[in-house]
């Protein structure tokens, strides 16, 4: 199927494509005529603006998009968003995971899962020049990467000191821009309403990543601040946030070729990789990753087979195992079948014939061109080099390596800590250490390290670490009888098993955990200064590359803009914008057939099984048998639409994204896209690339006509 | 799904839609203008010569269409259509119908399964004169199904007087006219070539009456004829038929929206069908067909469940069952979400309007249309009224009717005797008692007995036939032991059992019969006086409705003349023609997909196991992998088509039929319908109806690329 897709594209020559995009909102003046003829009937301009409308409504919760849907505060996202929360308030005599549930008046809501948090940026400022001052400007290698860090903690502290406000420096085009971003943090999120799990998640791993699709994918939050109107921890004296523009439900009946546009914070994406960088990534990554998760799987499966208390600890790294492993193989099969190298190649080359046209062009980028290669190689040849020792480092020593980390950084002031081990970040730690018995058995840990180790020790001597063989008692000659007498003997010595002895480990200065008889803690103390200075050459080798890189997205920015084209930095979790149509796909998953751009109520009542993925609740097929459609029948598909198709450039960060119509007007969630396409991340094909979305109206069906949640369509001003 | 397309539908108001109708090659004037506006280039008074090109190209098999593509009397057809020949010349050492066949020349062709036959139509005559003669005419009843049957059975022995012809006269409008058809039957058929099971029957009974499809439904046959040119049976001595007209293969790629005709021989529809046999059919008719099928799907499959000897023995019958009631369901469903019902009702109200809209229409109809639906009432409540013993009368007893029927006919001069019991139809008789033990099991059919005939023995007195409870030992209040008991003793006491004892049966006079101590027989015999007797009151009642019908089609037909439109008949297995396009649709099985029109190679490779019904050969696969398209690649669907959807009406008897682009050459074979509108047999919707088609390219990259079929393909002047 892709083939005749990617044919048709090998034809086309530029590096963008239509509806391709994640614009930044500041970038939108520059597509003005585009986002026009598309259907867009804003002003572009306005949408600069983070603080008017409708960028104002839009929020993040941190990995997650969302928006204001009223002036109270009410927040609208997708119910796998908010799926922690409901199930943190679930119980077995109340399970409103299963049934649903809905605050009838403000008393009735719930607190969010802890740790759940609304963003909501209200500053993105262009820091580039602070990032790289003149000072780090001249300087390279690791001492560059320590001035950018620096600079960064600088710029974040000074912005914090704003309290109630959480900060970050993000960078954009591979280290060539830096911003910094400026989020309102509210800290006291409730639950207010969510569909039963039949509704909110209905098909779930099945549909996942699929079409057709019916899942009524929302879920409400509100915000509260303190009764000053400031951010707050959770309190009752609280009052519901005001937000200063809030979206609108549309008010014409969204059809097929319509204009949409998300809004939301997408993750991460790959579009300006250097075909390097694709070839290593789909011939060596993906297909080594691919592998370690299919043994890991497997191994996990053997060790839980009769052991239901580790199957359920294990449950949820299966399903993440398994969702990244399809997730990967959709990859590799996408890209086995398309021919996205030898254009990358392609376009590159172009690039460089530009570069190399002129002699201002080459003076400025042609070094870099050539540098960024052999640095890119130097750091995937450590990494295959140093494969199969990632995957035998066991569990338990990754986690006392970061804790005796975080113990030699206490050390220091906040502010000169590394990233991930300042104060900020305590709480992380906490959390994860405590909690680390709910999803670790050691029988299951020892097989994953008895197969991996295994592997490890077969490799040639300069693929091994010998200060690591020696602190964990390993040698290459050992029998495998003898290697299950060390890995049991760990396992037997670790103190991790034991909450408060584990949790004391988050308290010990280095001098202590060095006396500790714990072989992990033991061994990650012996390694740390070898750790250090590893660390140090890759901070040598990353701002090598972060200087090379950022000239290579300069002289690719240069060169697009010469032939008219805007460049969009690939996602990193920030505020863009991307636009495109409602749209069906000519090819569907099967050869004969095709996708029309909405599903509806049939679907639900075709796929409803009355169990498990495809439980859809009683009173909803009622009302679909009964045809109660409320205000929400489409006469052209003789139903309510449920979730609808659209050519929107999203990824994983969007999930909850406001689509708006070109009035700015809501209409879905973006919440998934295909699994066919997914190799977007790599490279947009708007022939085969389509977003899922809930339609606004199945939402609105589902409250109005099932669950009865006229307090919330009153205050979205609905009905 | 279908509520959409019918509540369009609801608001057309004619009787006919476009695309719909099976029409008599000599109709075709009548609708010249439609077929040039929709695409036909030959002129439509050509199609209506039977011995011209291309009707002189077409031929039937009996149950099966099929056409001469070769000036050689080479046939093509669907698979299915050839697959007994194919299997009849299978054996474990030489297993064609796994591996496909190919006769490298004439001497390497097959003789295809006895009694197979290649029907040449070389004349259709108009006989309603004859057949209702003046005489006829006058009479009612019985008497006039008599007459009708006796003129027919005259007309039919003097047109087979030419021997080497098979002369039918087929009732039209439901017995409003009579033609005499005269068809060359060509008795030495020969198996020329066909493709693996894997291409042939590609997706089996799993995607019987499904989208998408991938099925290589082609076979070929050669008709052979004595050296003097006339029709004769098997002999070394025989020649190919040459044909005066054979179809040529389309030069031009077809593609969506081009115009298609199918030329074949359509089976039954039910399009003229009063709403009161519309309503006793969907609502009383079809759902007991069903439960019937279920029932004793139910029973068949508990008395095979250990016994495989039995299970084999009603594998056919049991494939049968199920595939009567997926159709029967089908129906029923489409028929559960339309409003059918209410637009025959409206569109009967509008003919019975017209009809009292003046005294000479009053004169006329008035009368007939009051009479047909009280004769239908009354027919309908007599099968209510047998439903039950129907169904309990054990399948040797009916029989054992059969037979003590054919004994008492014999005993007439062959032309007085009943149809169906004259001396052509004695060898279906023997190959069928011949054959019995092979799909019959005494403890099987005692146990459908016992739960049939239960059920018969609880209905009222009235639905209860005193007779055959005498003959057969049954009494209305017997326990379930002594039923068993009854049962059991039919089949010990029954001569069925033993082949030549029940061949026997066949020679014996009906004195002899009657002396039988086979249970089934000597209560056939003693049935058989009631059971003319009740024949009787069904042909004086036939006969009534016969009348009453015809004047009720009569008064149609001017109705809808007389707004312009031609009425076409009903299919009844005689030559007919149906023109429509290449079309995709607008909805899928599933909510949110819809139909391409075409199919491709690369659907065989996705849905390719490797094993059953869905084991294509490896050299395919192979072929598709190395992308040997040969010269039928079509670059829109970057592979070769495999099938593709269009817009005709056929039904069952069309399986094979040539499907001609507007110039005339063969573009495709129509071998199926879709589940989900095979509703079209009572009410054709244009939105939903589609007709399954082999691409003819599909056939030929196969012949050329996979099976060396090189010389077929120049002998059809292809490569």
């Amino acid at each position: 199927m892709l083939k005749r897709t990617l044919l048709a594209l090998a034809l086309a020559s530029s590096f963008a494509h239509a509806d391709e995009g994640m614009w930044m909102p500041q970038q939108l003046p520059d597509i003005a005529d585009k986002l026009k003829v598309a259907g867009l009937q804003l002003d572009p301009n306005n949408l600069t603006e983070l603080t008017e409308f409708p960028m104002g409504a839009v929020v993040s919760l941190g990995g997650c998009s969302a928006s204001f849907v009223s002036p109270e505060g009410l927040v609208v996202t997708n119910h796998h968003c908010a799926y922690g929360s409901i199930a943190y308030n679930s119980t077995p005599e109340n399970n409103i995971l299963a049934n649903g549930f809905l605050a009838k008046n403000l008393s009735e809501e719930l607190p969010a899962a802890p740790g759940s948090r609304i963003f909501v940026t209200t500053d993105v400022r262009d820091v580039s020049s602070d990032v790289i001052d003149q000072a780090t400007a001249a300087l390279s290698g690791r001492e560059r990467v320590k001035a950018i860090e620096n600079n960064s903690k600088r710029l974040v502290a000074e912005c914090e000191s704003d309290a109630g406000y959480r900060c970050d420096v993000s960078s954009f085009y591979g280290g060539l821009s830096y911003y910094l971003i400026k989020q309102l943090e509210i800290k006291d999120v409730r639950l207010v309403h969510a569909p039963a799990e039949g509704v909110g998640k209905f098909g779930g791993d099945t549909d996942n990543w699929m079409w057709p699709r019916h899942t009524g994918d929302y879920s409400f939050y509100r915000a509260y601040v303190g009764p000053d109107g400031e951010s707050a921890e959770y309190s009752e004296d609280n009052v519901p946030y005001q937000p200063k523009f809030h979206l609108s439900l549309a008010q014409e009946p969204l059809q097929e070729g319509d204009f949409v546009m998300a809004l939301g914070y997408p993750g991460r994406t790959n579009r300006h990789r250097l075909p390097s960088e694709v070839e290593d990534t789909f011939t060596w990554s993906y297909p080594n990753t691919v592998s370690y998760y299919k043994q890991s799987l497997d191994i996990i499966a053997e060790q839980t087979a009769n052991n239901k208390d580790a199957e359920l600890k294990y449950a949820s790294r299966v399903a993440g195992l398994n969702n990244y492993m399809k997730n990967r193989q959709g990859m590799l099969d996408s890209y086995a079948d398309s021919d996205m190298l030898a254009r990358k190649q392609a376009e590159h080359k172009a690039l460089t014939a530009w570069v190399n046209s002129n002699d201002k062009n080459r003076n400025a980028y042609a070094d870099s061109l050539q540098q960024i290669e052999s640095l890119l190689k130097e750091r995937q040849q450590r990494e295959h080099q140093d494969h199969a020792y990632t995957l035998a480092k066991p569990r338990l020593f990754a986690t006392a390596q970061a804790l005796y980390r975080l113990a030699e950084e206490q050390q220091k002031p906040d502010a000169e800590r590394e990233v991930g081990y300042q104060a900020r970040d305590l709480p992380r730690f906490e959390a994860y250490v405590r909690g680390l018995a709910r999803n670790y058995d050691s029988q299951v840990e020892a097989a994953l390290d008895r197969h991996f180790v295994r592997q490890y020790l077969n490799k040639p001597a300069a693929q091994q670490h010998s200060e690591f063989n020696k602190a964990m008692g390993l040698r290459a000659d050992m029998s495998d009888a003898e290697l299950r007498d060390v890995i049991d003997a760990w396992y037997a010595n670790s103190v991790f098993s034991d909450v408060d002895a584990r949790m004391a480990l988050l308290q010990m200065s280095p001098a202590e955990l060095q006396q500790s008889q714990d072989p992990f803690i033991k061994a990650a103390a012996a390694l740390y200064p070898q750790a250090m200075a590893e660390e140090k050459r890759e901070e040598e080798l990353a701002g090598k590359i972060q200087q090379a890189y950022a000239n290579y997205m300069r002289a690719k920015i240069a060169y697009m803009n010469e032939q008219g084209e805007a460049v969009y930095p690939d996602a990193n979790s920030t505020l863009r914008v991307t636009y495109g149509n409602v749209k069906g796909r000519d090819h569907g998953t099967h050869d004969g057939t095709a996708w029309t751009a909405f599903t509806t109520l049939r679907g639900i009542q075709q796929k409803a099984t009355g169990e498990g993925e495809f439980d859809a609740p009683d009173a909803q097929l009622e009302a679909i048998a009964a045809k109660n459609y409320g205000d929400y029948f489409v006469p052209s598909l003789n139903s309510v639409p449920v979730n609808f198709l659209a050519t929107l450039d999203i990824t994983g960060g969007n999930s909850g994204s406001a689509v708006l119509n070109g009035k700015g007007e809501l209409v879905g969630l973006a919440f998934d896209g295909t699994l066919d396409s997914i190799i977007s991340d790599w490279d947009f094909n708007v022939d085969n690339t389509r977003s899922i979305q809930l339609d606004s109206r199945y939402m609105l069906w589902q409250m109005s006509q099932v669950d009865g949640a006229q307090n919330l369509l009153k205050e979205m001003g609905v009905e």
